[in-house]
């Protein structure tokens, strides 16, 4: 049999062109040369403007002979300076690292030296933790290069040069070009490590291309959104939105400080339409005076992951008027790489029903390929019974190209031809993913599972409740009881013993946390929980009692 | 220098997977089993039931033992079979060759033969074609089935067996696979080939997945949308629409013929919110009786091509109330692969300017990377001030893998890493291309160039004309001269001089038509004036003059 489709119609270069999200703003740029890019503070960028300064930022680079296979690493704040280092870096053949800004000097070190970057930008407000990681550098120093955002005063500049200055020495005509490959690397973004050395996950131009478009398809995201830049752009690069603005045409509003004030103040003057953030973002804003939230015009539609958000934070922020959707997804997916797609028969269930419908993982994002709850050895699926808990697993174009000069890392993480997330859920008839709890974050007691999410989602329905955390405690007879860390609204006062009754109302007993604790909680830079921390005091309670 | 990035980050079933169409079905089947996907007359199809029915398509064509690098033909209206087809056919591994419905017996079996189709999928309103087709065929016999659509009585069945009895042989849980390379060949088009024989253009999966992409997003098309198949599917695969839909997890409204009633019809009943299609599409609607016209609530979305759109027919629909969008691009770029994309100041233009403006070619869709206009000789842009001609180029993912077995069509075609398109236009000072004829369409009258897309525009614009299309006629003294062809509207009533004082009052004395000519236009199946026809015509008015 013959195959007349076997031969004369190969890749050229009129028909095969490598994906990147670079190309993005090449188009923004041409067509909306007068359409707001960035607002930050009283500064405006047009895209014209920004696309001009990335091949500036480019350019400089390349004169200082950064290229490919280099890396540029930027300790910045969601400012202007971040949005373009996710343009001009690449653009200039070199890899992105966005530094988590709230880091100490050890981890920042570590970073620095792990990813041999050439190059740092960073901002005066974490000149005190880079002067003293550049201090711990064995090897070659970085040349150090200082963003001064006027929104921020203090800090010491660190560098041999600014930002301004710098990007000034670069060509705005600058000829970038797209990688020779879409497979090359666009950054690298450092996990936060609760355990052990940090790894760095590795990103492609391809999957950050198609996580661009994705953010857009699965969101329903219309041409030229305003976007607010609650969500650290050093995580996950934002969740690829630097460069889903760029195709939507879109403004990015940028934000210093996560603080409900400017917050609100930002959404009603620039009248933002996007945004992302961590259940405790959303928190905030549910919890803020009520006269901040008024006067909002639009609908603000949010994306919300990072942690399994608690059903009262869904519930909040839907009477607040905001239009949530949950996602979810790790560093090494892209961010996002599920959704919770919304039914239309939910709209007619009850808010707190509605609410749990919302709080699951969901479904694949459009362009991942799968997202799969498996047994970790087997790799065979789980039952749609609600209640066998596997690992979820992910596979497809969203997922990194592996951790960097951590081959074993890697392996395993891709063992059998799925993303092992470490995350442990079970999966509704629907087929929607439900997180039970990370791997080490379930609490074993008496032989019996207890998702320490469940347990929190409780809590979390206590009106004087903020935040909570429940971990594992070390029990000479259970092996393992919960232990309950509770951080309270401002103002509200409230005893254990009210908790463990309210608990008793809503779990069975063997579920309720045999301790709790109340104060404020520690938490990463994205807003996450730091149960290792809490975990550790729960130990050393036991050590006391 | 060691580029850290060069080891341990390889591609692996895990993160890599190749971009197909056919995943965007098996998510919505998922995610949205219930949702309406294709409605067609009385009957209903969910999301579960297409994609069930296209894994028993496929199946019941691996049984045959169709499969990698066989071809199958189908010659079918804009109905559910043939949505369906256009995942079935490719989840067997074969190549989906949709036929222009409206060829002759002649230009049906050439296309047969010359794409070696190893079944036909016909319906029967197309018996009397597909029966003469058959029997000039040469070689071996397609295996015939027939589509028979309660939707359409008469014509003949022709095959061994009909569509639904043929799919109930097929398994509904079939595994398909994907094809091994985003490369590999998914659907087969031929050209209309006014000249010579058809070329048989060849898409690929990574294009069909990239267009259904983009479609969505440089339409900025919400989810769940529901689209009226006013575009043939045969043309271009619809402009990808049906694995656009899929993404979109949105409706399908079937169309058999596009007559206006039918059309509005169904606008007001399942309150269509997208359609496509050729300027004749919406000159009809147009034309329409208003009562036809009353109590749409909704706003319908319309994308135009085919050919550049005269400004009344732009100006025309959007008081009607559409919001009409015009896009560009050719059987060899997946359909549209440039758009012209709205600015916010246009709106504040008076219509006919607006009209003027949204009547270009425009910009490049967001996952095309180029469109250019070159000097086709040195292959340098011309320069941006509406007047220097040169051909349209695309360069991207949205351009075909080739010209199946016609190497030497594919070389010239992708000449200098560029796809030529034929098309002659000019740049305007925004960087708009608008195109101002076909190669051949252009005239050439005393060594000046006239647009007979420009001299149309005006007669367009008179208020008998309906159609217009103006073609060279040799002409001893000046080469050539424009000679105009003109329908007029039902009812209409108007003399060759009255055109002729029409076109004095916008156009140089040089363009304006030497001749006038009355009748019904001859269209292509898509609504495309047959200029060679005109051509003709008006070169044997000059033998007989």
């Amino acid at each position: 049999m013959t195959n007349p489709y076997a031969n004369g119609l190969d890749k050229n270069p009129a028909n095969y062109v490598p994906l990147s999200p670079l190309t993005f703003l090449e188009r923004s740029a041409f067509i909306y040369p007068k359409r707001i890019s960035v607002i930050q503070g009283e500064q405006r960028y047009t895209w014209k403007d920004s696309y001009a300064r990335c091949r500036q930022l480019a350019s400089a680079l390349q004169q200082r002979g950064i290229g490919k296979g280099d890396t540029v690493a930027a300790m910045l704040p969601n400012s202007n300076a971040m949005f373009e280092c996710h343009f001009g870096v690449p653009m200039s053949g070199a890899v992105l690292n966005t530094l988590n800004t709230r880091l100490d000097a050890e981890a920042i070190a570590f970073m620095l030296t792990h990813g041999e970057a050439k190059v740092l930008i960073t901002d005066p407000e974490f000149s005190a933790v880079i002067k003293d990681a550049l201090a711990l550098l064995e090897g070659p120093k970085p040349l150090v290069i200082d963003s001064l955002d006027p929104e921020f005063t203090g800090g010491e500049a660190l560098g041999e040069i600014d930002y301004e200055t710098f990007i000034d020495n670069g060509d705005p005509e600058f000829a970038w070009e797209l990688p020779a490959d879409e497979w090359d690397p666009i950054t690298l973004n450092y996990t936060s490590g609760t355990t052990g050395n940090p790894k760095g996950v590795v990103y492609h131009h391809r999957g950050a291309y198609l996580n661009a478009a994705s953010n857009i398809i699965s969101w329903g995201m219309p041409p030229h959104s305003v976007y607010l830049w609650t969500l650290p752009m050093f995580h996950c690069n934002g969740w690829c939105f630097p460069w889903t603005l760029a195709a939507n045409a879109g403004t990015n509003v940028c934000l210093r400080k996560v603080d409900p004030t400017l917050i609100f103040g930002l959404i009603k003057e620039h009248k933002v339409t996007h945004m992302c953030g961590a259940p405790i973002v959303y928190g905030m804003l549910i919890n803020a005076p009520a006269e901040l939230k008024t006067g909002i015009e639009q609908t603000v539609n949010g994306l919300i992951a990072g942690a399994a958000p608690p059903a009262a934070i869904i519930e909040g922020a839907q009477n607040m008027g905001f239009n949530i959707t949950h996602v979810y997804g790790l560093t090494e997916t892209y961010g996002p790489a599920s959704v919770c797609a919304k039914q239309p028969e939910w709209e007619r269930l009850p808010i707190d029903l509605q609410a749990a419908r919302n709080g699951r993982q969901g479904v694949r994002y459009h362009m991942q390929e799968a997202i799969a709850v498996l047994d970790p050895v087997s790799l065979q699926p789980v039952p749609w019974d609600g209640e066998t808990m596997g690992e979820i697993m992910f596979r497809g174009n969203l997922v990194m190209k592996g951790y960097l000069k951590n081959e074993k890392a890697s392996e395993e993480a891709f063992a059998g031809g799925w993303f092992h997330t470490g995350d442990l859920a079970v999966v509704h008839s629907d087929g929607y993913v439900k997180i039970k709890d990370r791997s080490k974050d379930i609490i074993i007691s008496g032989g019996e599972n207890i998702s320490s999410l469940e347990v929190e989602d409780v809590l979390y329905r206590h009106p004087a409740v903020i935040a909570a955390a429940v971990v594992a405690k070390p029990d000479e007879k259970w092996g393992e009881v919960p232990a309950a860390f509770i951080e309270l609204k401002a103002g509200a006062a409230c005893a254990e013993a009210d908790i463990i009754e309210h608990c008793r109302g809503h779990l069975a007993r063997f579920k309720v946390p045999k301790q709790v604790v109340f104060g404020v909680l520690p938490k990463t830079s994205t807003g996450k929980i730091q149960k290792y921390v809490l975990r550790q005091q729960a130990k050393s309670a036991l050590a006391i009692e």
